[in-house]
């Protein structure tokens, strides 16, 4: 059996949909049970399920609470759920609450893979093709070193190889040029780093503008660049598809076309819609971490614990643990 | 008489355009004497008009030639027009090469504004307001001190204040998170740096999903990070531009849609269409350094031409030297 713990209560919807979410999963995944943490008298409706098991956890780690606060609240469905983790009755575990605070209790209870330095934050982005890119770091480092890089690198080659079933995932480093010689001294050894390694297939050096080009499968970068990458993505798309709708609505032919066109409009803003993609990746634990955004639906809940599950079939652990030793 | 030398032959598009936007120029600009720099047979037009002189260059920086080739090619229109910059015969220059040779003879020919330790690219960048604002440095550097980014902050503030007229021109540091304690050692000294001068207006940091929202007319960002999120803009509009474009000629009534609403995307296109932005500024010089976008046409050029005159009867080179001495 694949063991996932499920934090039922940190996101900005409530239990109800992860409540949902858990019907869904279990009667889809036979070979999977759970520990789903929260207001007993919240999760009745589980306790039917034999493959379920309800976690009774009375506290709650809010949005805006401190990322720290996950030090304290030793009750909250949160906690609970990574400790479970860490106490190894499960191998994966989901939250929709706080990315800082999930991905800081992920820090303060879960091991790190042996050799990784630092643990990283993952996204799935939306590229032209369609098919996606993953990235990392966006955003749990302020900086890394080239080795890091390196680390960062292979973990994610792993995933696209394991859950995307990529043949050969094309591993780039988001740079300011596409030269080995380009970007500052870390992005240079890094760049050296990845052309050496047989452990991956480098394609080299990626700008800002082609990241969402569909040619590349991993995306490597610092946190900091990660962040600035990826946030502007969503500023510009969320900008952009404002300004259409205004522009389409300035004119009574546009406001005609406007109405016309809204289905297709529509179904690209979801294709680009970030918070459709399902979450981000916690990598570099002993453990599967995956955050569901906080205004996930039980179908974006659900897609959540399936990459959960599919991370713990797969092994994706121990194979970055095998990968990462033979640096 | 406000002088500028013009490099008529490194752009894309050839001479033509650059004589038909000096024309252009020095008849609303009355002022102003301009060094035109290139093949003397292709400038004849522009022999009539007293104010203009033409200087005969036989030698073309090319595109795609490295950026080093501008130390070689002294008979280029390029370098002849940067070199009447260093000797003081005007307190201008415009080109629409390449970016990175005309940077280059900027670096190596011209003086930079004393204290400022390094020079860097501006750009303009659409946002949803309409009104636009100036982030720098966009990828000159592949990386920056604390220092440096007050220095940039300091000169894009001069610049929006003088060149487009903003009383108080907002200036926010691009970091990825909007707290004072965010980011790397040289992000978290920079705000410091910023927070305590009297000399600009900082409004704190800025992350990449709001650059474009109209809150800030300077963004000061390090080389690294700010080339990413440039690029990144680029990228994202360009493809969901493109995405736009498909998913509407996928239905008929997306097509009808389309068809009507073409104008209204259309005129956005160019408001989002970074070239129609005039060009970039390369900042600390002890003259004005303005890069016409490589395609630009006559219009446009003659804008580039516009920002250049602006900068040099304003005196901002002068008023970033006080700025940048009373640090």
């Amino acid at each position: 059996m694949y063991k996932l713990s499920i934090d039922a209560m940190s996101g900005d919807l409530g239990s109800a949909i992860v409540v949902e979410a858990c019907e869904m999963f279990i009667k889809s995944h036979h070979d999977a049970e759970l520990y789903v943490t929260g207001k007993k008298e919240e999760l009745e409706k589980l306790s039917s399920y034999p493959h379920i098991h309800i976690v009774d956890a009375r506290d709650i780690v809010k949005m805006d609470d401190g990322i720290m606060s996950v030090r304290r609240k030793k009750e909250s469905s949160m906690v609970k759920a990574v400790m479970m983790a860490r106490e190894g009755i499960v191998d994966g575990v989901v939250s929709c609450g706080s990315t800082g605070a999930f991905y800081t209790s992920a820090m303060l209870f879960l091991k790190r893979i042996e050799g990784v330095e630092k643990s990283c934050l993952m996204v799935m982005m939306p590229t032209y093709n369609g098919k996606g890119m993953a990235m990392l770091d966006v955003g749990a480092n302020a900086e890394n070193t080239a080795e890091q890089l390196y680390d960062f690198a292979i973990m994610g080659y792993i995933y696209a190889k394991n859950i995307r079933g990529i043949q050969q995932p094309r591993v780039a480093l988001l740079n300011i040029g596409t030269e080995s010689k380009k970007g500052d001294e870390t992005h240079q050894k890094a760049y050296q780093l990845l052309q050496q390694s047989d452990r991956l297939h480098f394609v080299g050096n990626v700008e800002g503008r082609d990241i969402l080009s569909g040619d590349y499968d991993v995306v490597v970068t610092d946190g900091f660049s990660g962040n600035i990458a990826l946030k502007t993505c969503e500023g510009v798309a969320g900008t952009l598809m404002k300004m259409i709708k205004e522009s389409m609505m300035s004119s009574f032919k546009g406001k005609l076309g406007a109405l016309l066109a809204k289905s297709s409009l529509y179904s690209l803003k979801e294709k680009f819609d970030y918070k459709s993609v399902g979450g981000a990746l916690m990598m570099g634990f002993e453990k599967a971490v995956v955050k569901a955004h906080g205004a996930s639906d039980a179908k974006a809940f659900s897609n959540a614990m399936d990459l959960a599950y599919q991370m713990v079939k797969m092994d994706v652990v121990g194979q970055m643990k095998e990968g990462l030793s033979q640096k």
